[in-house]
């Protein structure tokens, strides 16, 4: 979905896990393809959840580019 | 410092870093001290920062040991 934090619209989502290794894990995979990449969520890792966030600072928006990252998100969930 | 989230205070500390893997890494240092005792912060990755809180869910607020795990984060990042 779309929120907006600090009238910033992002693209958020949030998976859910069974324990807080597999949430860590999770973030660690997205933390690989931002890297692959080059660019990079505000992951948020909880006991059996991480919320990812997708915006593009430079435009204080959303970009072609952050759709695309969150639908590989989505894969890398599945 | 103390800050209040849906009601809830909570231990709240932001240290940066000089890029995102470096951030990442933090994040699973605390990842594995958090495992390592058995009670779970909520981690916000981010490009050269992460953003640690610490509270009890089932007090619904700060245990002692919530500062005993700060303390130890604050370790962690020096």
């Amino acid at each position: 979905m779309v929120v907006d934090e600090d009238d910033v619209p992002r693209l958020r989502r949030e998976f859910t896990f069974k324990d807080f290794a597999q949430a860590l894990a999770f973030t660690n995979q997205v933390g690989a393809l931002a890297e692959k990449e080059g660019h990079h969520p505000a992951l948020l890792t909880e006991w059996g959840k991480v919320t990812v966030s997708w915006w593009t600072h430079k435009i204080h928006g959303l970009h072609r580019n952050d759709f695309v990252m969150a639908a590989k998100t989505d894969h890398l969930a599945t």
